[in-house]
């Protein structure tokens, strides 16, 4: 069987997982590894027995890479898919496309119908839980779609040096709920936010956060979001319509519950952060590139989805 | 032991329930009943075994009755709440004040430092979760409240003709979730919303509703309302602070959860309405309206609470 | 309309329970209480606006009285049910019927048909959540049972003066469980037993028990008993069959669920003990015994009912 | 880094989720594969690049292979391990040791010292839930353990073909109930059984069972197993002690609840069978087998555990 070549750009936190999941795919190769630090490029590419690639330049030009998957800093994207498309490879990109819709609006005028060839990252629609509510509302199961609850907390405040260069929480956090929003009910067309600084103002940006959307079907979507949440990392979509509701619930690490004289039914925390929360999705979204990649399938979630998230947190900054 | 007396002013279906309640109280009397509809006070008074009054004045100048319970329609209660305090009666009204918030406001002067008389019918305050909920955020276990998410839906839309004169979706069914974000969290300094006409357009009001809230404490709140809920009666509360979570989950009318082929864990749909759901909510609130008669402390969810509920609703509306 | 007139026999705490539900029952009237000590009929009768009889004779010579409620020490059960429906009463008579099986037979034939006459108070069979669960088991939603495991553990050990006269944990507290078997899955051909003393060996009996039987329809059933349980009174049912399985839960306090570092999902501790955790299936027991004498239906559970839960008892002591 | 070097001998079912875990753990290497059935060896050798040896001699003398993974049918067990252990090889052996107790005695006496060269696989003990509750357990969160109760139920009852040469109910399938009760609570000194046909009488052995133990530190286990559970693959774990319960909840394929008019709160069915349910706990076993090869911790569950599991299965036959 003739395995789909793929190349890691950038080789940091999640550039690692997706290497890992490259290489553990059964019909999908660990080509080659890049990273402007060459020692991070270098030590997975030893990790996995891929080849470590001096330049970008050097893994475009490798017939053996099929797909890119882009994993390097927000700022490198847009270029990124630009020069990878060009060179005729497939892209799995990482969310958010960039932090200037003017940016990505020109790429995409740059790239033309080569836009297809890219996929986002947005990692949450592989989840198999939002996956199977999703599929179940599409089914009919609860009628149609009037409501949309998004909870969204990170356990920690990220460093007040990410928050600098990551384009504000809507545009580093909220992205995710945007692009789950528009996965679960279509186009929006109105939104509304509230922010408040309420942790740490010295970081220079809210932390705190709700909204409210209109989607062009009629449903009313509610997302809220928190830097910190000391319980974990707290992620569930509740959609309510005419005929019921379905409930995706928090992930919790064991099925123990503890039952003593102040507590009972008590439950583990959920999993601290993406890594864990979403390895499966993970999994499943490269699954997915290289399935489509094998079928020449419109790849999706696409350079559109990406672009229309970036548009509704711009709506709001 | 001296009971207290109380008289209904208004017999129909929750002021039915407020009879019963009183009825049944240790320390209260159910002395007489009112209605405009002779027939139905008469039918109340008699299942209670006690008197059936043949106007407003006949009950108000009956020395046996120290406090009055007004659950007559909605364009009634500022006459009353004026006439009752007037006479010397300390009053529970149910909810809203009315539906102008500048008769709300005239009323207030005309009864002055009377206003202290008179208790507001939010029986959700009185709920024994929401309640416990409140009190363990008080007593400092998640710490600071950073966010508040109220889910509060009906189980089926009023007829069109309530809904005609309920000063709609805001006042008749919101005002309820105003109150608690209230009780919950303090002053609402700031209410944005977002309605949909979903269910039945003819009936010329939205049905489905989001809102956001910001508290003068910094807290932000979410209400999402709909007038139809095929499980029941969907009343939630989640409040998220800087150390954790506490959320009061709805009531199911048994324990029992089944499990088969397609579904397990499955439980009973939730209590239908309110007369189920805060059964315990309203003899509990029936109970401080006693206790605070007995001991002379302020009453509470007072006068200014029902204006302060009316006032946001008004904001939006 | 004319009510049935109730007399309670023993003003200990399980009397004062039921003395209380009567009086707050719309069909029923306390007529009358008695007690060895005249105190405690006397206080009871005074809370409740009842009379306080000065010997068994008066109440039983009461042509107000249609019923009596058998709220003694269990040793004066038999005596109190032979002369209670002797003198044509009907009777509600707490468990057990006695410690000793052949002075229950010489009762039974003593008093004949008018057996008939004659409730056992066994609760639980009124709890709604075990009531629902045996509905939705005969219309068939499981199919046949298999497999029963009833869980019934008490917060804390009673007196070692109560269990040196209570005929030791089968007859005081399994006798509950031999029932709910019963109930659920009719009569038992085999039991087993295993009892340790895990709590306080000084105490006499066993604290700790696990039991299984066999039922003449085949499935079988697990008890497990417990002296002290530290998060509450631990009451579980589970009902396992072809098509399925139904659990009855535990109840707690609130719905209220808590979210922190530690522990996430943790509901109240479960309901105290009896008075608390089986309110409503006294109310309902009680209910149920007024509706059958307004009706001549035959009582249940009847004293055949009592004397099988003692037998199987005798069976493993 | 060296690996590890592995052989896996039976390339049925289990055979091939064992391979599958050994040539994805980054430091184990399948080696080569024996199966007395050529081709299916075969295929799994080559899909995992791994040789396929034509005897288990070859495999025994191939100075590549640490360790020996069997999982051949029970009746070669005995065998398989005696001869792999003289070669030098350490085993991770497949439940049950054989059926016949006195040839397991004659194994180990054959085996002498070499005993502590095999692990059992009682996957059960790496389940990460019970595993968390046994460590919770040991750590004292609930003080002394009083009573466990087991729930293991299969989906679908195995082919008749399988049953007759399986030993049974209480050796195919209660025996992972025995080992877990000592993983538990330790030795067992007293066991008593229930069994019951109730699926289909034909097939000659029961299906339906429930079993009490006494364990030496005092504690009472009861275990219930069925051959046929419509909601999937019942796997609970309760153990209750003095400060408090804990219990191990099936696991759902999604997070997903469902709310209706007719149930609230529905979860999906559990999973299907142990392959999905044990998939983490396979993966854990091995990796808890290569890190004791590793480290020459001695392996454990070990022999003395698979014939203890084997002798309360066989006290009850």
């Amino acid at each position: 069987m003739h395995k789909i070549g793929i190349a890691v750009l950038g080789c940091g936190r999640i550039g690692r997982v997706h290497a890992g999941n490259i290489a553990a795919h059964p019909r999908a190769e660990l080509v080659t590894c890049y990273d402007v630090a060459g020692a991070a490029a270098a030590g997975l590419a030893a990790q996995f027995g891929a080849d470590c690639a001096g330049s970008v330049e050097q893994v475009l030009s490798d017939e053996r890479v099929h797909g890119v998957l882009i994993a390097s800093s927000t700022d490198t994207h847009v270029e990124l898919i630009t020069r990878s498309v060009g060179a005729g490879k497939a892209v799995l990109c990482e969310k958010p496309l960039d932090l200037d819709l003017a940016r990505v609006a020109a790429c995409r005028e740059a790239i033309g119908p080569l836009a297809s060839r890219v996929m986002i990252g947005f990692n949450r629609r592989f989840d198999p839980s939002f996956r199977a509510l999703r599929e179940r509302v599409a089914a009919g199961e609860i009628g149609r779609v009037e409501q949309v609850v998004i909870t969204s907390r990170d356990p920690a405040p990220p460093p007040a040096s990410y928050i600098a260069v990551s384009g504000g929480l809507f545009r580093d956090m909220t992205i995710h709920d945007f692009d789950m929003a528009r996965y679960l009910v279509g186009d929006i067309v109105e939104v509304q936010a509230m922010g408040a600084s309420l942790l740490d103002p010295a970081i220079g940006d809210i932390d705190t956060a709700m909204l409210m959307m209109r989607a062009e079907s009629g449903a009313l979507v509610h997302v809220n979001n928190s830097r910190r949440c000391v319980y974990g990392y707290d992620q569930r979509i509740e959609v309510f319509g005419e005929r019921g509701m379905l409930q995706a619930q928090n992930r919790h690490k064991t099925t123990v519950e503890a039952w003593g004289g102040e507590r009972t039914r008590a439950a583990d925390p959920v999993e601290d952060f993406f890594i864990a929360r979403y390895a499966e999705a993970y999994r499943a979204e490269l699954d997915h590139f290289i399935a489509c990649l094998e079928s020449g399938a419109v790849l999706s979630p696409g350079f559109a989805d990406g672009e229309a998230a970036l548009r509704l947190a711009d709506a709001i900054s």
